[in-house]
Order: C-alpha cells, then structure tokens, then sequence
C-alpha cells in the first residue's frame, strides 16, 4: 500500500512545512479506544481514500468501539490493512457483513450505498453515508454537525434501531462551514460559488492519475488519462459529473439542493460552477454571498473567529489567505478574502474564500463527528 | 534561449494535442511584412514573456513594418534573439530608443512604461502600453478590438503625432472579450467574477517557477520559491497583487475599474476572487452575469457563436467545455458552460466559463490589434 499510502498521507512536500491550523495531529500511537462498552464499528469501502482516512479520523479522535470490521469489493478482500500497530484483514461486503454492527461507516459509492445500507438498517446499523445516495431522500437527516446536529436527534447507537444518515457532498460541508455563521446572523438571500476542486474527489486513483500525468507531462511523454477523459496536469476543467438537462452538473446541483436542505430553507437561492484543478485533496471556493440584512466585514470576520471548525486565515497586509495546501490533512475548514462585496449596496454582499480538506471535512471527518453524535 | 523558449512555445503535451479553435497557426518562414511603406516598431521588453509572444504574433499576422527595434534593459543588450530567419540584436532602452519609431509596443513593466512612454510619445511615437500604468488615466484610450475600438479613433500611425493607448489586464480582456456580445443585447447590470489564473501572468520566470516546484516536489524536495512566497505546484492562492484597504486586491481592482472604463458605464456592478491556479499559459474565468433585459441561454450562446474572436465550445452531452490547455497558443477566447442562473428570478441572470490563451489576446495579440487599428 506505500504508493497509496503516498496519496493519502501526502509527501511532506506536498503539505505545508508550518501548519497553523488548530487541529488534531496524527497520533503516534493507536489512540483509538477498544472498549466492551462501544459500539462495533464497520467501515464499508476501507480500500478507498476516504474509507482510509476513516479509520484515521477514528483513531486520531478516540472514537471507542467494541469491534471493528473493514468492508470491501470481493476483489479487495483478504487484503491486509495495516492499521498502527494492528493488521485487519478486508473482509467482502455481503448481505451478512452488517449482523451485530452498530455504526456502519459507508463510502465505496452510490450503488453500493443504495443496494447494501438498507440492509444494513434492517439489521439494526445506523449507517453513515458518505454517497449521495439517501442525501435528498425525505426522512434521511443530511448532517454537518456543526451545521444542524438537530435533524438527527433522537437517533441513538445501541438502540438496535437501524437508521439512515446521509454525509453532505464534499464542496457543500466546505462552503457551508463557513456561510451558516454568516447565514445565522444575517440571513443569506443567494449565494454565488465558484469552486476549485480537488483530485481526491474523484478517489484514491484519480490522485494517483495526477500524479503519474504530471510525471509523464515533465517528461515530454503523452498523459494516461484512465479516470479523466482530459489532460488534468497542469490544466483544470469543469466538473466530471453528468451535465443536466438545465445545464448544471450534477456536483452543483448537489450545492445547490443541500443547501436548502442543510438549512431548512427552500427559497435560498444557489449558483454553483464546479471546476477541478491540479491539487491533490482539498478544495477551494469563491462564496459570493447576499444577505436579507446589513453585516460589515469585521463583523462577518469575528462570527466566523468562534465559529466551531472554521478558523480565519485573513492577513491582508502580508497576502497570506487560504490554500489548499496550508489545509490539508487538517480538521478545520480557512476562511479568508472576507470582504464587503464592493458590487452590492449598502451592507449586504460579502466575498469570502474557503478552504478545506476533501477527504477529512470534506468526507470522512464529517462522517465520524456524525457518529459522535450517536453515542 | 532553449529553456525560455520550452515556456513561451510550450513542449507539444503542454498543450492540445487536437487543436479545435479557428485561430492562425504558427508560420514556417518569416511572413511579418518588410515594406519602406510600413510603420517602424520598436518592442520594448522583448526578451520577456509577452515581448517574445508580441514576436509572434506580429508574424502570424504579417503585420507591415519598415524596421523593428527590439528594446530591453541593459542586462539584456547585445543578447541576440533568433527570430525565424533572422537574428536581431537587443539594444538597451534608453531616451534616444525612439527616434524615427512609429509605434512601440511595452510590456516590460509599469515603472519602464512610466518613464521611458511619455518619452516615446513626444518623439512622435504611438505607445501601446501592455502595463497598468497608463490605463485608468483621463484621455488614454483602454482598448479591446473586438470591443471598443472607437475610444481610439483618429488615432493614426505615420502622422509623427504621438500618443498612448493602453492594453487592458489580460482577466479584463478574458472576461469582456464573451460578456460584451451579451452586454450589448440585454445590458450587464452586475457581474461576479472568480478567476484561474496561469503562472504566465507573472512573467517567464514564474511558468519557470511553477515547472521547477513540480520537478521538486515529485522528487520530495523543498520547493523553490522565488517568484511566489509560497509552494505554486499542486496548490493555488489568492493573487499575488497586493491587497487594498478595501480587501480587494490590485488584480480584482483592475476587473472592476477597466470594465467601466472600456464599456463607459459607470453604473456597471462588478467583484472579483482573483485566483492563481498551477497552469502555465492560460486564464480561466466563472462568471455570473445579471442583465437589465431578459436574456435566454440559447439566445446567449448565439450571439456568442457570432462574437468576433469567441469561440462557443458548450457540449454538455460529451462533457466537453473550454479548458486552459486547449486555448493555449490560441487568438480566440473560448466560452462555455452557458445557461440560466437558476438563482436569479425569469431570464436575467446567466452563468458562463472563459477560457483565454493570457499571453496571447491577454496581451500580445490584443496590443498587435491595437497597432493594425494604426494603420
């Protein structure tokens, strides 16, 4: 797994030398608590990005569990995982995988999702997942948990009362970390989002498929494009999902139909242009926002200082802002570029810039503070 | 000149291999036009990104010329430049450069340009000036072609009556070369704008920079940050310009101010996220445009179609829309992704995707426009 592994746990090179993120650093040893008391735990999809950076986020947050089973395609199983200092072995997901599992932890797609989650709440599981599978389903809770942890209330891990999660797509957790704040104190009206999305994405392979196309672009050979049908190396081009008969892409249909869900609020209005650029697992986003009431800059800056999992990166005097590089394999979504938006009257339009790990907030980190919110 | 010219006539992988847009394509011998009838040029900066690329276009396009100066500073002197079949011989920049030049193209910074053009001007030379530094002043024309040629009406070579016309920013061009043809049916009331900017808008050493860091960073060194404070490869960051009081920085202010100089609508609402992303030559560009009139997308995509110097690529089906990569090396600004802003009310509001070659129309290629308008 090393050159998986190379993606996941970027070279250092490819992280920031000085991060200045608050958050959890890896630990060095397993840290994840093994107790009878604990839910057991499956993670359907571990081979994946995600699925890997799963059992990261668990370990680095002390999740307790009392058993711990790692799903994946029949090709995958057998597999060993290599997980600190504990070898698991890959079992195949079958429709027996969910018996005795409390908390099922999905990511290995939106068809896996659809044919094996609703057996996994039949067998009692509350299922976490990361696909877009159930997220506009009525009844299904899409959660950000610092966002709107009450639409899951009442749901409860060792009920053996199965139940269905939905994690929000990857940019909508992103720029919703840092607008709901903003929305809370002064209602946001539209919002305009243009977005930079990283390679992880796409998954583990379309890391590696940047990697290889940059390495081949330098030297002078023709890229392999297996996963993107374009050059990706040292280009960008509009989002991968299937274009809708509107016009959108499915990526920005998601930002624009989760937000109303996320907030409860079916007339806010949402434009989105997804765009994937040449960075490896986190995302940027231009936010153009509109506000029913007056909010000044210093003020938006200081509502997203407190803001849980939001920290500001805004220091205009020496141009340091946001990157995706300075946020990766970090917990915390940056904000910065927080400006009154010089094309709108009076106190109501600001830009902001947002920053956040794709793979962590973006996906599995979301996913497991979802499962926090079940013990 | 090898490694430079590898940046400026990017390695064949660097850029389509299907080239697709209506555009000149390099010529095989000199066809720049050697005729006493024709102005004399003097290029100022030429041994610069855009100073090589004014080189080429100015053959591409056979424009006529009596004598060409190639001007740069003293570092540069006595450096021959291979130009197709001849070699020329750069001689510094000094006050004595331009007599007997009819038209000097610049493009070797905003203090080069402060100084040495208004000397250009009273020997009787127009000035074509590719810097910021002439743009916003009362009197100097700020020209697109395809735009608004008329704000430099009357303005004629071979009268020994000097003048400046400055080039507007290459993000300005980008933008207005697609939002004009829909501006001048249904009027642009405001327009938000996020762009991804190439490394070339920083000059030769920053592509150089951006080649540099990516060899660096797949071998697992540090990167090599001269031009840029940060790591460029596999990241992005807000623009290098620096930040104004208004939190907006120079670039952003540059799209706000140019928009209304070059439409002559004070009234026309504009904001920028100005973005550099890790692509070597070409812009790119989200926009969200609201209209005073009704405006439908297919009507838009129409009046694109039409538009000088645009080409639509906008195939939803195949996924396929403009990419840097493929306007590289390019004339035309390619636009796509065109439909309805579902988040504006009826037909007033449309979002689009530019894509535009920046050192090509988003500076050489507009200027040497400018020049054939001197004829």
């Amino acid at each position: 797994m090393a050159s998986l592994s190379y993606t996941l746990k970027p070279h250092p090179f490819l992280s920031t030398s000085k991060p200045k993120l608050q958050t959890r650093k890896y630990p060095t040893k397993v840290r994840m608590s093994l107790q009878e008391s604990g839910p057991s735990i499956a993670v359907v999809g571990v081979t994946g990005a995600v699925g890997q950076e799963f059992l990261s986020v668990l370990s680095d947050r002390d999740f307790p569990y009392r058993s711990l089973k790692l799903l994946a395609s029949k090709r995958s199983a057998g597999k060993s995982v290599s997980f600190q200092d504990r070898t698991f072995t890959v079992q195949e997901l079958t429709a027996d995988s969910f018996d005795d599992v409390d908390i099922a932890l999905f990511s290995a797609g939106g068809s896996i999702s659809k044919q094996f989650g609703p057996i996994a709440v039949d067998k009692g599981a509350i299922v976490v997942d990361n696909s877009s599978a159930f997220r506009m389903v009525d009844g299904v809770p899409l959660v950000i948990p610092e966002v709107n942890p009450e639409a899951m209330d009442g749901i409860k891990a060792g009920k053996k009362k199965g139940a269905l999660i939905a994690n929000p797509n990857c940019s909508t957790i992103i720029c919703l970390m840092a607008a709901t704040p903003l929305h809370r104190h002064a209602k946001v009206t539209r919002m305009v989002v243009s977005t930079y999305q990283a390679a992880s994405g796409a998954g583990a392979a379309a890391m590696h498929e940047l990697e290889l196309q940059t390495r081949e672009v330098l030297e002078g050979k023709p890229p392999t494009c297996n996963i993107f049908k374009q050059q990706y190396a040292f280009n960008l081009f509009s989002h991968n999902a299937p274009v809708l008969g509107n016009g959108y892409n499915e990526e920005e249909m998601k930002m624009v139909k989760e937000t109303r869900k996320i907030w409860n609020d079916m007339d806010v209005k949402v434009t989105a242009t997804c765009i994937r650029v040449p960075v490896m697992r986190a995302h940027a986003e231009s936010v153009n926002l509109q506000f029913e009431k007056p909010l000044d800059e210093d003020t938006a800056r200081e509502i997203m200082r407190t803001a849980p999992g939001v920290v500001v990166i805004d220091d205009r005097a020496s141009n340091h802002f946001p990157t995706p590089l300075e946020v990766s394999n970090k917990d915390d979504v940056a904000v910065g570029r927080i400006r009154q938006d010089m094309s709108q009257e009076g106190n109501h339009g600001l830009d902001i810039f947002v920053c956040g790990d794709q793979v962590r907030k973006g996906a599995a980190l979301n996913a497991v503070q979802i499962a926090e919110l079940l013990l």
